[in-house]
């Protein structure tokens, strides 16, 4: 079958590779759409991050580079391992695409996205997405009912947002600030829509902004070079500022605007992956009592997620911005979202095509 | 009545000034001991920060510099102004050292340490510690039983103390590392151990590692000099990492050390004021999960820090490390915790000796 295959930096390949192979407690699956996530572009840019550097096996997977990439991916079930009596062939489902040590317990209520060696399908082995087929564990297997598949690719990137909507907290009637209107800033804030909050985004890009407010997730969009954007949230909030802020730029101005826009006691969401070690307003979160939380991953989000895209409160379909086939990753999919970033949401690619 | 007063940066001078006057709602208060803070050692070297500077006068006292100084201090009640009749002439009593708006809800539950303004009592007006008499609202006042009045003087640093370990959420049987054994540092360690969590500090400086071990505060002292803090935690935590952390050093490889040494989903609280805007390792805190708070002196946090210390279960007395009278203030209070700073947990003053 075909995949794109992870070799070293600015090294993807599309190769033809054994079809993985069923076992007891597993089940597979034809992919229809594999999402390009910003962590892809990382490791096509920068890497290998997540991804173990050949030589140097990943310590739960065993494996290393190359490895099959695509983590944000939906599909339809074309056999069941042994053992798995719940699910049915012919069921189009998403994955949880976790890479975790088998003796951690990942039922409801448990932070499995915190143990050790904790990894992804897609980056530190087990297959990927972007290949025609993939096996994988009953337990990271959801089910989506009528969502289309297309949408569905979405629903990794939205449990991203889901959870780190959870982690801040935030509830139906607060107000929230959103740092930065790429893919997971635009999920976030429909996350926190579809809870009921009143949702300020901060984005300078003029296509982010067009895609905020056309998508409907911002009930207003603020531009740091037109105004003071914590000064315009406190005109709006009585002078107290946003409950819930989230960062999802990885720009420290953004993280400075946040602390100042975030009212005394608020708490702020890190969504976004630093490359660095910013400086950080300590000052300001100390005497404003802020609480600045980490958040990676999701942990037992997809449930709720879905049942959000598939009762119509989120629409997913805004988000895609483009469908391409498994040839054209790389020129239609890697190096489009390099030169034409902020025109795109999120691409889509069809491991079929 | 003499008392002692901010001017300007290394210009606190010993003065006579008029006694304050009693009105309806307030009570005065002959005070008998008032502890040197970190923070009057900041304004001393590098203020005003907190104090109003001349012709800028605060927002709610109305005050700017000069100002009597002294905020941690402990007294008996002289007279109760008009409406007062829950308190009783002669009783000891510390003031938790508020300047907040009049229409602010200080009642338990409210943070009225975030309300617009906040200043403190000796050093944002309203007088101060420093001083022989002093007149306070009501509500600041809290009576302390047959607590001795040297050791009340601490009452309002372990109060700080208390406010950060409630913010860290630190349960009994968890364990915490407590980064920096000076003043706060130590007191934070003392709340915890009162609370039941077993307690590990980071110092570098041998005065205070022997006085932390001295009071008992820790249940370990670690050197970052002679090993690895972080892993010495976990070394004691299967692995795992200390549950909460307080950075009380303001230094930056102690907040590092903290992100480290705490577990994945734990809790650190910032407890030091820092004078600049430090690198954090969001890359780690991110992974992690970890969340990091702020905290910023009291909010109903008196009566069970008075309750822990008249029950005998932190002892104030072995952090009080010299006794002078006013005119000593500078050479054997301020200069003396300059000088000799590793030396010291708390000076105390009696402002009528």
């Amino acid at each position: 079958m075909r995949a794109a295959r992870f070799h070293a930096r600015n090294d993807i390949r599309i190769e033809d590779i054994p079809e993985p192979e069923l076992r007891p407690g597993t089940v597979a699956i034809d992919v229809a759409w594999c999402g390009i996530c910003g962590t892809d572009l990382h490791e096509y840019l920068e890497g290998p991050i997540f991804v173990p550097p050949a030589g140097h096996p990943h310590p739960i997977s065993g494996e290393s580079a190359p490895v099959t990439m695509g983590h944000e991916f939906s599909g339809t079930i074309t056999h069941l391992g042994e053992g798995v009596t719940d699910l049915n062939v012919g069921q189009n489902v998403v994955v949880e695409p976790y890479i975790i040590a088998e003796d951690v317990d990942t039922s409801p209520g448990q932070s499995y996205q915190l143990s050790k060696d904790m990894n992804f399908i897609g980056l530190g082995g087990h297959g990927g997405g972007l290949s025609e087929k993939i096996v994988v564990q009953r337990r990271w297997v959801h089910p989506i009912g009528d969502i289309p598949l297309d949408q569905a690719a979405l629903i990794e990137p939205l449990s991203v947002a889901h959870h780190a909507a959870t982690r801040s907290g935030a509830a139906a009637g607060q107000t929230a600030i959103v740092g930065g209107a790429g893919p997971i800033g635009l999920l976030t804030a429909a996350v926190l829509k579809a809870k009921g909050l009143t949702v300020f985004i901060s984005e300078l890009s003029e296509a982010r902004k067009a895609m905020a407010e056309s998508t409907g997730v911002a009930d207003e969009v603020f531009d740091p070079r037109e105004s003071d954007v914590a000064e315009s949230v406190r005109q709006r909030t009585d002078g107290k500022g946003a409950d819930v802020g989230f960062e999802c730029s990885s720009v420290p101005a953004v993280l400075d605007m946040l602390i100042d826009a975030t009212r005394p006691g608020g708490v702020i969401v890190n969504v976004s992956i630093w490359g660095h070690r910013p400086e950080v307003d300590l000052p300001s979160l100390v005497l404003k009592e802020i609480d600045l939380r980490g958040t990676i991953g999701y942990a037992g989000d997809h449930p709720e997620t879905i049942r959000l895209v598939s009762e119509g409160t989120i629409d997913l379909s805004a988000f895609i911005t483009a469908r391409i086939g498994l040839d054209a990753l790389i020129t239609g999919g890697f190096d489009e979202l390099i030169d034409n970033n902020e025109h795109h949401v999120k691409i889509i690619v069809n491991p079929r095509a």
